[in-house]
């Protein structure tokens, strides 16, 4: 396994390889403290001399496809998620590679998630040899027992662009599960049978990848509209009878919560806005779609309409809540990075206040600024959080690596960033000493509210001024994780790992944040 | 005077310079021959660090947004040319890069119309070295007359993509005037009371360039919807009191002929259109914004509602009788890379079917295929055609260069290419032996129509072929040629040229086609 030749304590105090699949790593130096020095990665120049002149790029099947576009063992083959746990084209894509005999693929979804499992026996088949992206659920697994063959490669969406635009990963053949296209592989991902709102994901890979084939179960003539996706990037078109199942797009994270204990949460994060001022006209949000999260839009929204306020713009991850915000006239835009459920889906294709965004514009820390930045308040979750608000996303208490990092990593450089988070779970403290795996640096994390209160970051001076007069339960994070651990019978137990890394968690900015270690007997 | 070092004789037989302003240039080898082997143009990575979190870039003027992208000596800066005639923000650029002291600029325009006639003296004082852009009108004259200090190089919109996105051009600093923008830099062209409609040709700067000004009349809060530029790749945003007047965008050349025999003209092509079965459900076309384009549009459409027709979509160049169209449900959509009326702009304002296109989508010869070649049709002007077919629009049978290229060269990849001119104009005869300066190869171009008959291309049996049956007046370009020449006394005057070449004209794939020589006395 590559990535074991040595290890550095980063800045963070994490331990982490200096090496990983064979490529130089630069340890975490602090935030703000990594300033790039380089150029954009460079796709090559084409010839319209090469492609057909009426636009039609249409080719039987994917297997057709991945050979015209020169498949061979060692490459790197990406897929986006936009289906998530309904996308019917990533698997599909590396089985045909299965069959054209490809082998040691690096395979680089935007995220996977439990129904693309059988990529572990392609893993132990050899054609595929590790997975760089967020491995949600059986993968994670995989990777956490060490049974991968390279390293996990975790990023955020922001960080995902970051490493493609960065040359840091490149490319060969990118596959786009598209729910509309053309023959000339215009994209577009809000309309059509299958249609699930954005394919933000998947433009970097359109953009820089060497070849990008387009996989449509809609086929419209030219020109498909919105695109998305721009058939000058595309190579090749393949129909087929279904590209996904959009109504798997709702996982179990996209339901409000129903435990009193959590509503609580969510009405609090709701009144800190409006006590602290930042619920005002023209203001801006964005909400994960946990539960807490969810529940916390339906409380501001009656806020918001109570006090008269009006957002200027949503930030998605969209869902039925923010579709009522803007249908109601609560906010001026949503920009939507990802749609969450069908109300979201059907809003995108039909209001042209529904904005689908991608990682470059809202994400990615090596542009001329980004979105993320730009959003007032921003709720989200998180499996572990310790005394210095420094928070693990990807990996449970047992050290077990079973989620991805998604837009978290970006969204943490909101105006206010607040985690919301139960207090434990399974009789499990969720606010520790230290987290199992680091994902983001408390710096950035400003307010942490729980059933047992709300504790804000000591830094944010500012904030704890604005909430003087407040009658929200604020409380030091280590009185409430004290009480927590009576609760609890004492501190969560240390996870058993063993020294052998399986995975990097990478910061916005291409450094190395922490890694996930092997999971120990 | 860079590019004087030699010359070879081209596959088209025009003697061509092999270098200019100290690049090496590939004489154009014949079609499809030349093809590229390199990797695209490699922008510098920046960091979100860099910029400020609230997004806010904006700075007191244009002056100091300069000052802040380092222009200096040398720098080679552009502007876009969406306002035409009624553009406030190059010069100002220029003017503002002049006060503080830079030299020996290259100034990069879309194109250059007469309301920057000051800028020769900005040459002439040493401020601008030369112009790489299309020169309409005095300052296209200047260069005629040898005094610009550099060669002029002339390309079509898709060529200056092809150059900037090939790395051929690399631009410094990309000034973008916006008829509405955010303080993020996010920028859109049909919104606002200077509204211009698309701000395409501004987008390969605003992706490619080193550093991005955005400059506008009406700020709004983030976002600024649609992002035609996205604020991700701009630098600073300065407002000013207006940058540009909009009814400019109308000029002489896209008002509608009053002249019966140039209506005769507009009125065949309409019907050789459908005659040759071209006009039929889902077809799409083009018409430039000449008087003879416009007015064919006008007898299309009547011959379309006969026949009950619907086209999928039209190029523009959008103009009043695009928009009527797409009103009247006689297209699906326009796809307009450039609004020639207001007409044009309200439509691009408000009608999601009216789409604002790029370059890169259009034309760009260099990407996965473009938009031109799957358009049916296409009616285009010309100042001279020969009795191969072969074609110039830059210069006037005197040699003197006087207009830019357009999208003139990548239209003429469209199915079929129509070439609306009068036979002779002030008693010069239009079709000559041998083109002044060949812009466009006679293999495109499929039909010369003229108010004396029309001439189809021998190679296209086909056409011949499907309008046997035509009651159009179908004669050999060379018989139409013989009778103007006897109506006008004979063929024209040759230019009298001297041996210095002042441009060169390139070919959609950055090779050059051609040599714009200096004007003799």
């Amino acid at each position: 396994m590559s990535g074991k030749t040595g290890f550095e304590v980063n800045a963070a105090g994490r331990k982490v390889p200096v090496e990983a699949n064979g490529k130089t790593q630069i340890p975490f130096p602090g935030l703000g403290k990594q300033l790039p020095q380089g150029r954009k990665a460079a796709p090559p120049v084409r010839s319209a001399a090469y492609y057909p002149a009426d636009g039609d790029k249409r080719v039987p099947d994917l297997k057709t496809a991945l050979e015209k576009c020169g498949l061979k063992s060692g490459m790197t083959v990406s897929s986006h998620h936009h289906f998530r746990n309904g996308d019917f084209i990533a698997l599909k894509t590396l089985q045909a590679a299965a069959e054209i005999g490809a082998r040691d693929l690096m395979w680089f979804p935007s995220a996977s998630f439990p129904c693309q499992a059988p990529v572990v026996d392609l893993m132990e088949q050899g054609v595929v040899h590790h997975i760089e992206g967020s491995m949600n659920g059986p993968l994670g697994d995989y990777c956490s027992q060490g049974k991968m063959k390279g390293l996990g490669v975790l990023r955020s969406h922001g960080g995902r662009w970051q490493a493609i635009q960065d040359g840091e990963i490149h490319v060969d053949i990118a596959v786009i599960a598209a729910p509309t296209a053309d023959p000339f592989g215009n994209c577009d991902g809000s309309h059509g049978p299958s249609a699930c709102g954005s394919l933000g994901f998947a433009l970097a890979d359109s953009i820089y990848a060497d070849h990008v084939i387009a996989v449509t179960d809609n086929l419209v003539p030219f020109p498909c509209v919105p695109w998305q996706i721009q058939g000058n990037n595309v190579d090749y078109v393949v129909e087929v009878d279904q590209v996904g199942d959009p109504s798997k797009i709702v996982s179990g994270t996209t339901q409000i919560t129903r435990s009193p204990e959590r509503l609580r949460i969510a009405k609090q994060i709701a009144t800190l806005l409006r006590d602290a001022g930042i619920m005002k006209d023209g203001f801006s949000f964005q909400a994960g779609a946990g539960g807490i999260a969810l529940a916390f839009v339906g409380y501001l929204k009656e806020m918001m309409r109570q006090d008269g306020v009006r957002a200027r713009f949503v930030r998605g991850g969209s869902t039925s809540y923010l579709v009522d915000l803007l249908n109601e006239g609560l906010t001026d835009y949503i920009l939507d990075g990802q749609t969450f459920d069908l109300a979201g889906v059907a809003s995108i294709g039909e209001n042209p206040r529904h904005l689908a965004t991608s990682p470059f514009t809202s994400y990615n820390h090596h542009g001329k600024g980004n979105f993320a930045s730009m959003v007032d308040a921003v709720v989200l979750g998180a499996t572990e959080v310790d005394v210095n608000f420094n928070a693990n996303v990807v990996t449970h208490s047992d050290g077990r690596l079973l989620h991805g990092i998604g837009g978290w990593q970006n969204c943490l450089h909101s105006g206010c960033t607040i985690l919301a988070i139960p207090s434990f779970r399974d009789r499990i403290p969720v606010i520790v000493d230290q987290v199992t795996t680091l994902t983001g640096p408390g710096e950035l994390i400003d307010v942490v509210a729980t059933e047992r209160g709300i504790a804000i970051n000591p830094r944010r001076t500012d904030l704890l001024d604005a909430l003087k007069g407040s009658k929200l339960p604020i409380r030091p994070i280590e009185e409430i994780k004290a009480e927590v651990e009576r609760f609890c019978g004492g501190p969560p137990q240390k996870p058993v790992l063993t020294d052998d890394p399986v995975a990097i968690i990478k910061w916005v900015d291409g450094t190395v944040l922490d890694t996930v270690w092997k999971v120990g007997k």
